[in-house]
């Protein structure tokens, strides 16, 4: 099997890093600002980041007061920039899919994944193995693309109708690959329909205990924002059981 | 406050039989193919069905066991209607508003509410009262229409984008009340985003078991069907802690 590492592509690199640098993409304008709403008290936990990137939302977990956290990600471009970016002993990362990577069970309090698992082809099992990995009563934090943003097929952004910007909506029951140019061509996302996200949360042994669709903190220069008419990003947490 | 009470308009009301009689709307082609997956266990329940309208789901519930069932309408017609349709001393009709209706609380096993939460101006404490009538350990099953439709504003249908028929999202965000032409003009419905659907849901006390987004069973006559494009209806099933 051969799961896409697009993170290690030197193109898409570069181009990532731009984009983080202008602090203009979903991470800066749709997540930071309702990061204290999405995350759970964090103080004296045992976090495992999973597609953890450069390590932000690690050090930011530091920062809220977790006692260690292990950042996973498969891309050993973005761990080599996570581990120039932190300078903490309490935070490692780890190289791995969440697929197969191998965690000690029950061993943590808190699992994030932001902006991750719509790269992954089987949410199913990722969601069950990221639950292994909780204490009982531990929490997960899930972010992922909204379906209304993953299920245009192909992806076309924002269209006119009527004189208005809309969202297009043309294949939402389709589940699975969806191919975007995302800073280089061929970028592959899956889209799950809704039920399916969350009744995989809950097959998980997992209680949802809270779910948000963040909007922009600021509007974009450009004339409609999309993220301003549509969710960008489907936010859960919930609890194991 | 004055609430709407549109299925006592005789030309809604009419226009109403007419489309249930043609057996061509959301109830035939998307919520009866489905009533299996969406229905929890049945027997030897006591139910209570709000928004009955005709009383339809209150006969399937008898058919499917249940012990007594108790619908609730504010529409004296559709509550004759329901009547003539019903031979069955264990089916009872309450006219009223889920809003300020008097039930016992904690004497319910499960609570019905299909197509009508979104007449309802305030979701959370209607739920909060639904939630009130349930014995511990009872279910919860709402079926509304799904955020992706009721969110257009003004509500427009499908519109071509690039030669290929789409459900155009444009107004997200903006919660409240959404007025439509369906059968009479005017029509008022309220567009809820998903995180305060759910949200309200967790909050009324209960805990999410499964969330459903079912498609058309067969595609209608015309080119495209929208049922078969964006999810019609949003179902959850939740159970009281």
């Amino acid at each position: 099997m051969s799961r896409q590492n697009v993170y290690d592509n030197p193109e898409f690199f570069d181009g990532y890093q731009e984009l983080r640098d202008e602090a203009a993409g979903l991470h800066e304008r749709v997540l930071e600002p309702h990061l204290d709403e999405l995350l759970p008290d964090l103080v004296g936990k045992r976090v495992i980041d999973v597609g953890c990137g450069d390590g932000w939302l690690c050090r930011i977990a530091r920062e809220r007061g977790a006692r260690e956290v292990q950042g996973i990600d498969p891309s050993s471009r973005m761990l080599q920039r996570a581990r120039e970016l932190t300078s903490d002993p309490r935070v490692t990362y780890t190289r791995g899919f969440v697929e197969d990577v191998e965690l000690t069970a029950g061993a943590a309090d808190v699992v994030t994944s932001v902006l991750a698992l719509h790269y992954v082809e089987e949410i199913a099992p990722v969601l069950a193995r990221m639950a292994s990995w909780l204490a009982p009563a531990g929490t997960l934090l899930a972010v992922i693309e909204h379906p209304i943003v993953t299920s245009q097929n192909p992806k076309v952004g924002l269209r006119t109708v009527d004189g208005a910007s809309v969202w297009p909506i043309d294949d939402y029951f389709a589940e699975g690959q969806r191919k975007e140019r995302w800073i280089v061509d061929g970028v592959v996302k899956y889209h799950r329909r809704l039920d399916t996200i969350l009744n995989a949360v809950i097959s998980a042994g997992l209680v949802i205990e809270r779910v948000d669709e963040p909007g922009p903190s600021t509007a974009r220069a450009e004339p409609v924002d999309p993220d301003a008419i549509r969710p960008a990003v489907l936010a859960i947490r919930a609890r194991k059981r």
